[in-house]
């Protein structure tokens, strides 16, 4: 994270809800028996994350009007789901490295990582649940809470089934990668962003606003994941650099190049993409062909759009603490390095 | 099933009951796009099963006097998440054909199959959420429904673990097959049929005592289906005959004969049991050592002894026509012969 006044405030309220997030979750995760499983299930939400998605929830509800209190137990649903999805992407992309640590799978095998994350993802509707059975407000929203969690966690699945299937085609459009990645990624920042407007009883207007306003975040937030892929060092990833290009990722940078390099470049991007035994020197050379056919200023662009577009669904809460954390987030986005 | 008009009124419930399920599961699992991904997550609810389950939410409900429609959705919900633990399971026990059908992962890949059990998972949430939406009844009990599928949820993966470390060992003990089944198949018995008493805003003494009921015919089920494995045919079972012994499961036969046979037929058993490569004729020898153990007589009347306490559960309703219908399907799973 970049050095600076600005940002330390927003790097200390991302801590703060991280605390807030961990100690929330943990009577829920802690060890007990079965404790191979359950170490397993605790172990990447034990492993950090920047936690963006509650950190969204908690904010809008403030920003919203609404209570932080109201606001935890959906944000730590939201980050369980989160961490449920990537558990099972883990199995199903066979990566070996997440947040710097083994993926689940690895360390315990694979019925058991699949058993993990089926609790993670019971944790995710248990979190919530029990919260609203003691807290009034929150059980006037459950349903609806459950409902917004029900249909992204759907679209999540179709993400995944749509990246699944663009990995095997050789020329995937731009409108596929969006609508891949919409469901894949965004989908959950709009959950986030939703579930808070619902916790602070937002009327039908602002929670429209912040439904779009979470839906561009994360289309700008994955653009820049493509990048960060393809351009950050392995510490700073939590995982081996080129791994989207090992596995055949159809990023938004893949797509462009495909789209409109040469054939010479075309062919370099094909076979090294999926390509898991491809040498370091063929990764460097994929990726110099995407930066010479102006992919990646094209996908920065692009991300910035979106930015600019949610700071517009942004602008229309009233001004608040609560609203200019927001913006900085949205430009932490654009700007992280990890 | 047996031919007599007793045992028909029965079969003729779980048919109507299987048309209701179907028609409210139909507009949640039919085709869309990603048509892949859907075509996976709807086979095996297409496929049939004896909607055992449903059966007992919808006529404990009843029983108890509540209604029918209030009780179809968390029916719907419990036989979606049966549905979903089956998907994941038979991917771990790498099972290639399931009701007479080849399993998910079997037909579309593990991928799919993982991303096809997360979408059934999430529907069983979501029929109930939103049937709660329109129904004020169901409204009510929504937070308990939900918590009682999250409860029993975790439990069955909680037995999915215990399943597979009880695979590893060479002594399992009765308390501990015990422990497991509990987790793993009684579980969402009892959830079957505490929903359906929630489902009736029954009192709590009427939902301790369905709990217990639906635990107990769920132990008795259990064992049954152990017996089932070992001497049904295919085509009854819908999957190959000793699978379980293949796949190395300690079912209660094999855990009976481990600890009370002599050293030879204990030879016999481990050399059987988890070998994926042993002939038909090794798996006859194993199951003829556990029948001249008595395991298969004494499995028969453990899975009695719970039935009849079930039935003691059972009694406590009032007289009707749904508790004369529960009594049968009792008779019925100790009888099955599929």
């Amino acid at each position: 994270m970049q050095e600076g006044s600005e940002m330390t405030v927003l790097q200390e309220e991302l801590q703060r809800i991280g605390s807030l997030v961990d100690n929330h979750m943990a009577p829920h995760l802690s060890r007990r028996d079965p404790i191979r499983l359950w170490e397993a299930a605790y172990h990447l939400p034990k492993a950090g994350g920047k936690k963006l998605r509650p950190f969204l929830t908690i904010n809008v509800c403030k920003a919203l009007g609404g209570k932080e209190e109201d606001a935890l137990p959906p944000a730590v649903a939201i980050e369980l789901i989160q961490a449920f999805s990537l558990v099972h992407d883990d199995i199903i992309d066979r990566d070996n490295t997440r947040r710097g640590a083994p993926t689940v799978h690895k360390k315990w095998g694979i019925p058991t990582a699949i058993v993990a994350g089926d609790l993670l993802h019971i944790k995710a509707y248990d979190v919530v649940t029990k919260a609203a059975m003691t807290n009034p407000r929150l059980l006037r929203v459950l349903p609806n809470v459950i409902n917004e969690i029900n249909d992204s966690t759907v679209r999540i699945c179709e993400g995944q089934e749509l990246d699944e299937e663009l990995e095997k085609e050789t020329h995937p459009t731009e409108n596929e990668y969006l609508e891949m990645i919409s469901k894949k990624t965004a989908s959950l920042f709009e959950a986030a962003t939703t579930v808070g407007a619902l916790a602070a009883e937002s009327n039908s207007e602002a929670l429209k606003s912040m439904r779009s306003f979470g839906h561009l975040l994360g289309m700008s937030f994955q653009i820049v994941d493509d990048l960060l892929g393809l351009t950050a060092d392995e510490k700073e990833l939590g995982k081996p650099v080129g791994s989207d290009i090992r596995e055949g990722k159809r990023t938004l940078p893949v797509v462009y190049t495909l789209a409109k390099g040469s054939a010479q470049k075309r062919k370099i991007i094909l076979e090294t993409l999926g390509n898991r035994k491809a040498s370091a020197r063929q990764y460097s050379t994929a990726i110099k062909a995407m930066a010479s056919t102006s992919a990646l200023d094209y996908s920065k662009r692009k991300a910035e759009g979106y930015a600019q577009e949610a700071r517009k669904k942004l602008l229309s809460l009233p001004e608040s603490n609560e609203r200019k954390l927001l913006d900085e987030a949205l430009q932490f986005i654009l700007e992280r390095s990890y």
